[in-house]
């Protein structure tokens, strides 16, 4: 193990991030709260506080529908609603190469304060480093947040049942796709928008109004095959999915086809995987298509006692499929 | 302005350093609290709670006294401390440079882990990037930390008075030096070990026993002239302070000759500078001294009506020399 080399697959969030995690930080940064794994942590002061970070090191800056400095603030506020936390503190650590041109800096900085500001967010705290030119990659940016649980909404695998409802809020593989569209090497053809978005303004609302949702996750980095196998894994419940029901763009589609990407597993930015109660399904989906960012909110399939463990996929032909945990690094530098 | 490039100097601390950040992060995120220019931020929850961040591009990765990890858990823990805040949570996150090895990363992350046990922080929420070979130097780190405030333990620039004491709680330059001596072109042949400590076992206890400290900050990037010139700066008060006090390490003097480095822009790791008010100062002395990390800790100088603006050092030699702000990059990737 120890003359291992790291690989871009240990940074995918597939299997090998998950042996990387588990096998060296875990075992020594054990605690409790760490061994959640969520993307964002709770911890209990007289308020419950969700605490976050994230690093963003995505090539290139700026690509359709976003730039490095609206995901860094769309993506650690994303990590806290995911735990029925409302966002309201961030820091912003910034890592530049360098000789980067003044303007590139000051238009990531636009867009962290103008995404802040759209969502709700302050950013508290800060910290710049500047590297040697060759010792970084442009602009690297670490954002850490912390907010405030809402009460009585504690969101968390262990609540998953067989029988809920698994709700997807957008359509998938815009964001994967857009910043493969926007490197050199596959031209701009594709021309397909990420679907970055801060996700707080759609779901706090709804959180605040049902008790309905278990548990949510942000399908970023492994997309929603990541999500619904580490749903699968957590509860040894079969996540069984319906492949007619995932909204999926007829360019995402198109451009999968063409590069031979299979889509579930394309980062998204501006979505969330949900395990409903049954009952509460259908309010959950009114409540959510109200909103401009969700639309397109489905349900996409149902936890079950069968299939424990795995994520299936029934597809639009009538067949089954094992979809697995995503392997490695498929896009390094996606977000 | 626009045309500008980012130059090292602009990580460095100093004046290129603040331009930037006024000029554009403040400018563009403004807040009440951000524009503490703090290093953590105090944040209002029902309990007063501090947060702060800090990117470590260190080079080399492990130096006498230290390593990046233990660097990371002890400059985020001594950010809370300076907001008398008693350090809890930390988050943690890694940019790895595809390529590296496994021993290294574990190296790393048992650094992190035992440095935090040690000073009883918990790291309760991480992320982990891998870039491609070349696309970053080895490994970065960004750890945020959360602490609760001290009650009635407000520490801020505005409480500095005239005739307040400055204490310096250890000696000066080893971190700068150790790192510097670490690097391949200067050799092994100084042997200074860095200072890298955490403060909370040894500032947390003072802050509870004594309300005499009105201003802490630990002198880092910029080191001691930093510090001082940003509280003559930010209080329109004369900072004067004794070269005969300053403890100095005689190799730390000799390198500094050597080289022709001013010790007192030299960064340190595990020192605090602090104003004092006059009756309470011997009080904070001696209750400093009783512990292993500040056994040299000094009354180094004063704060005065005179010289508003300035920080003044009265020489050993008799003479009295203006030390201004550190201009730019001296020594770039020392933390």
């Amino acid at each position: 193990m120890t003359d291992k080399k790291i690989l871009l697959g240990h940074g995918g969030g597939g299997v090998l991030s998950r042996e990387l995690i588990k096998g060296l930080l875990l075992k020594n940064l054990d605690n409790p709260i760490l061994k959640e794994l969520s993307d964002s942590a709770v911890v209990g002061y007289r308020e419950k506080i969700a605490f976050t970070t994230d690093s963003f090191v995505v090539s290139p800056l700026e690509f359709s529908g976003g730039d490095i400095g609206k995901l860094a603030v769309c993506g650690t506020v994303n990590d806290l609603v995911m735990q029925a936390a409302v966002p309201e503190y961030l820091s912003l650590a910034l890592i530049i190469e360098e000789g980067l041109s003044y303007r590139t800096l000051e238009k990531v900085v636009n867009s962290v304060a103008s995404t802040a500001r759209a969502c709700r967010v302050r950013v508290v705290t800060g910290d710049l480093k500047v590297v040697e030119r060759g010792a970084c990659d442009k602009i690297f940016i670490n954002t850490s947040g912390i907010g405030r649980v809402l009460k009585n909404r504690s969101l968390s695998l262990k609540n998953i049942r067989a029988g809920d409802k698994i709700i997807l809020t957008g359509s998938i593989g815009r964001h994967g796709m857009a910043v493969l569209a926007g490197r050199k090497e596959l031209g701009a053809g594709f021309n397909i928008a990420s679907d970055c978005a801060a996700l707080n303004g759609l779901l706090i609302p709804v959180l605040k109004k049902t008790g309905a949702i278990r548990f949510m996750r942000d399908p970023t980095r492994g997309g929603i095959a990541g999500v619904l196998n580490e749903m699968a894994e957590g509860t040894n419940l079969g996540m069984i999915i319906e492949e007619k029901n995932i909204p999926l763009p007829q360019k995402v589609r198109v451009a999968c086809e063409l590069l031979g990407i299979d889509p579930l597993i394309l980062a998204n930015e501006g979505a969330a995987v949900m395990a409903v109660s049954s009952e509460g399904a259908g309010k959950v989906l009114s409540l959510l298509r109200a909103h401009p960012l969700a639309r397109q909110a489905r349900v996409i399939g149902a936890v079950s006692k069968k299939e424990r463990g795995r994520l299936i996929l029934n597809t639009v032909v009538g067949t089954r499929r094992v979809v697995d945990m995503p392997a490695g690094e498929l896009l390094p530098r996606i977000c």
